[in-house]
């Protein structure tokens, strides 16, 4: 037990304790982390008050491997999470190049303009790295162990299917890795297929290079070992059907 | 703004922070103290751990007028819920005479013995008032601001419908009074048919005694005073027709 990985959940919203919304992010981040060897140890719903948003994600993130963050990063006045990162971390709130370039393109495409209050979505903690919102372009982003993403549950979802794959998990959870040398994207549709039907583990992805050239690490997670053998058999057979193409 | 009365909420469970249950106790709970005029400022969900309820219960119980707990209240080895709260407050955790004879009651009836695991739902910190269980028994119990709570959700719904009328609700939330010498086995039926075609307030039945005799005074809730006096006439057109059969 001296390798589990924990993560801590901030759930940032008066909607949600007022009881108008109701919180489903925490469930869904709850068993993804766990499918992936993830300890969830709390989570908290707090306001749309600064103090009390910079208190917790201290506490949180300090208590913690990874703090998730859901809520509050949306272009209106009372969306006041990047401020109170910022504020946590100690770092100054900036307009994220990258992230006005994404909006930028996002509002172009759409004819609508890139008005202040959409350009409050590209701040963050300066030296934060953006995790990508496939839905709606505005992205979250990461600062050391914080990842902060939309309330919104399925860009909430899409955000974290960026992030899962990058986490640390704990040697608990067992896993069989299988290297190739396809492209993600010869392969991705594939993959999905066969995670789609196995969705009792986690399949990732992790791209890299070594002296012959890029490659990927295919990783099949779960606390099960004979369902991970079973599943890196059946991504094995995908790939040997892609290579007598 | 000074009347601001204040709740926080403590949801306890492994089960939940794993993602084998969804919580919607804290929705319903969030719902309810909203309809009463009761600010939910915080939401915790944490672990079967000791230490961890303990420090929570500390923390949430001293920075609200009222703390709500659901969960570990059952007859299992991991439910630890009273002990932990008995040790926040810092009292002896004892069987509450009435709690067991309320037990011993429920499963004389169901001709079960009251053993063991389940005298542990009679356990309570020294000095605690019970929340009666009208579904299965095992009562909950208030010490001081704490509220202690089942986490089965209709179980918990049962408790809080029990506690909410007795709590202090902020003057923002505008009501209207109306008293009745009804019993309140007469009128209920009405009430309730009368609360689910007007979800939008919150009716609630006080019964008292004065030299005349019982009376009920029946209250209605809502932020909008204008729908208030609505439903009060709605209730008094009732109340009428009863009294003309």
């Amino acid at each position: 037990m001296t390798n589990r990985v924990t993560a801590t959940m901030l759930v940032i919203g008066d909607e949600i304790l007022s009881g108008r919304t109701h919180d489903t992010n925490s469930h869904h981040v709850a068993q993804c982390l766990t499918a992936y060897g993830i300890d969830l140890k709390e989570v908290r719903f707090v306001s749309d008050e600064h103090a009390v948003i910079v208190k917790a994600v201290i506490e949180l993130a300090s208590t913690s491997d990874y703090l998730f963050t859901t809520g509050g990063i949306g272009p209106t006045h009372d969306d006041i999470t990047a401020e109170a990162i910022a504020e946590a971390v100690g770092r100054p709130l900036t307009v994220h190049p990258e992230a006005k370039a994404i909006l930028q393109q996002y509002y172009d495409e759409k004819g609508l303009s890139l008005n202040e209050a959409r350009l409050r979505m590209a701040r963050t903690p300066e030296g934060a790295d953006l995790i990508p919102n496939a839905v709606t372009g505005a992205p979250g982003f990461v600062y050391r162990n914080i990842y902060v993403m939309a309330g919104v549950p399925r860009i909430m979802q899409s955000m974290l299917n960026e992030v899962l794959p990058k986490l640390r998990s704990a040697d608990l959870i067992s896993s069989e890795t299988l290297q190739c040398r396809f492209g993600e994207g010869d392969i991705s549709e594939g993959l999905s297929q066969i995670q789609e039907t196995n969705s009792d583990v986690s399949i990732g992805s992790y791209p890299g290079k070594d002296t012959e050239g890029s490659f990927v690490n295919l990783v099949v997670r779960s606390a099960n070992s004979e369902r991970n053998k079973h599943v890196i058999q059946l991504i094995a057979d995908f790939l040997k059907r892609l290579d007598e193409r």
